[in-house]
């Protein structure tokens, strides 16, 4: 087991990657209360949740389980774990714990930030995309129909473990959804980790568990750092949302949970690049890079043919990227290094969204 | 005008209070961004909202009426709040201004808590109740059908204009019920507060001006002080709630806004005053005061005659300030100083809760 700790003054916390995590005595040291309350959802828990529980004797443990899948992430599920969390009489004390992908994690730190202004909460991602993206930074939330992750709030897990060995039992395109957040680390902060991806595809789609293991811990480690320069995001953590805007467009236009958040954002990505080489700032060899490591990972590198310019772009101006009515993208310099910016022609934003099947050819 | 500041480091905030501060441009140095987004209710907003709207010449100005009362401080009309914003496309830099009682106070401020994670937001406060109380502190949330402010988080407003003119229009009972909590600041802190407060009790309930605005500048200033010294309500700050566990038992067993809040605490601190008196701390002639002072301000001195022992303890057992099973209250060591404790014998407690029309003479 490795342990990454995420620096945040008095909220940093843990993260503990490797196998069998579930199995081991890691909870109970972050539970201060005696009671706690499991989230999960009923794909998951049927494979976990008891496992889990094993860990927990001592406690009042009490569960909520919810129907699987982003169009379930609304304010309307995250009414049913407060009432769970009234019903069976929890306190400012409890501490809850998320048993599950991204949905489940977001809901379970929201629900937590909220619950009597705040309390406890743990996270168990389930999912690689998970464990390498939304069980890391402090951001939780819920949909909105006129958008993803409108509400929500900064709240802080107090540990996280992320168990390679649950990973198993993921499906094949949830694999390749979560090395889309993988590869996009690669991108904005690492090329050394980017050409490592391009080298071990093979072997992480296998699921060898040292290297999923490896690009978990490069994956948090490089969000980690850019989360501890900006907790609220002000600033370099925006670097993160490489792909985001394009892909909250096509999640959003698709309907949530028609494709999945990773493959949004891998079709994202390539536009991102497709822009960028635009500007003169990326190769057509980078891009080739970009599209063939994409596909490596088994992830789309064009969005869907249905969606116009004209769609992308109002979908896009709701975006909690847009300032005051100025676009504003990542976008990559050279590859491993991104950059903020909404000083772009519109005519090369219109010639990506465009660009259909030759994206990516410019 | 005098103005309060509240000392919390990068949040603190100033207060304004005095006479027809509506009409004067004290709202847009606090506005960053060109979007606001005013929610008021439906008793309020015929009244000051074209007053207020008056000052905001040069924004986008978006609003959201919603319907009055305590019964609407729920999730449900959260959302429509959440609705006007991402239709109206307000971005990360909007500025939501609560125009309203504490009700509209508490949930637009949980709105611009959770809304993209966190934007800004103002309080003009119309009631008495929400001037001394509600506006001061950072706590904003809405209410459970298993319990009051059960949902909600702590955000900072960036100033809050308190005008003692709006106080015209204000019902006589919502005028009692402010006091209540202004009577509370004397009991818990500064008896000598308590005192001006039994010598001033007539013009402050014919709405004197200058006797309104000491009476807000001076809760307003204990309240603040406390806030300070502990924003997260771990130790000081939870002497605040006298009478607020009797109370809420009160309002969730009535039905929210059948007691107003005010009148609930009124009726909980007499509550409390009895059962700190039936423990030596205060005497027969301290039980008066509390009484007097009370019936002074135009306030209920027992609690519902319909309303058992065994709810009481029913109700308060899910209030927040229950640690780990052990009910704990605020109650009064004397006039002018609380302590917050669970060591008390339960027999006592009972006593309380079933002294009815002889509640204060013990």
């Amino acid at each position: 087991m490795q342990t990454l700790n995420v620096d945040l003054g008095e909220r940093s916390y843990p993260i503990h990657i490797g196998q069998n995590l579930l199995t081991q005595p890691l909870l109970a040291p972050f539970i201060k209360g005696r009671q706690v309350m499991v989230v999960s959802n009923e794909t998951v828990a049927p494979l976990y949740l008891e496992t889990l529980l094993a860990q927990l004797s001592g406690f009042q443990v009490d569960r909520v389980i919810l129907p699987d899948g982003e169009s379930f992430k609304t304010l309307e599920q995250i009414e049913r774990i407060f009432d769970a969390l009234l019903t069976q009489r929890h306190n400012r004390t409890t501490t809850l714990i998320a048993l599950g992908g991204g949905v489940i994690g977001d809901m379970t730190g929201f629900a937590a930030a909220c619950y009597q202004r705040g309390v406890a909460f743990i996270q168990v991602p389930t999912t690689l995309l998970s464990q390498v993206d939304s069980s890391v930074g402090g951001k939780t939330g819920v949909n909105h129909p006129l958008g993803k992750n409108m509400i929500g709030a900064f709240h802080q897990p107090q540990v996280v473990l992320a168990d390679t060995s649950v990973l198993s039992t993921l499906p094949e395109r949830e694999l390749s959804a979560g090395l889309a957040e993988v590869i996009k680390y690669g991108l904005i902060h690492d090329v050394e980790f980017l050409t490592w991806l391009e080298q071990n595809m093979s072997p992480l789609r296998q699921r060898n568990p040292d290297a999923l293991a490896y690009a978990i811990y490069r994956s948090c480690e490089i969000k980690a750092e850019m989360v501890a320069l900006d907790e609220r995001e002000s600033g370099v953590r925006a670097l993160l949302n490489l792909g985001h805007t394009f892909g909250h467009a096509i999640e959003t236009d698709r309907g949530y949970g028609q494709w999945l958040h990773g493959e949004a954002v891998g079709a994202g990505m390539m536009m991102a690049a497709d822009l960028s080489a635009r500007l003169g700032w990326l190769s057509q060899a980078d891009l080739d890079r970009v599209r063939r490591v994409l596909e490596a990972a088994g992830l789309p590198v064009v969005p869907p043919t249905e969606m116009s310019a004209e769609r992308f772009l109002e979908l896009m101006a709701v975006d909690k990227k847009v300032i005051d009515g100025n676009l504003r993208l990542v976008l990559l310099q050279c590859l491993g290094d991104a950059v903020v910016t909404d000083d772009f022609p519109v005519d090369a934003l219109t010639a990506t969204l465009t660009a259909g099947d030759a994206l990516g050819q410019v």
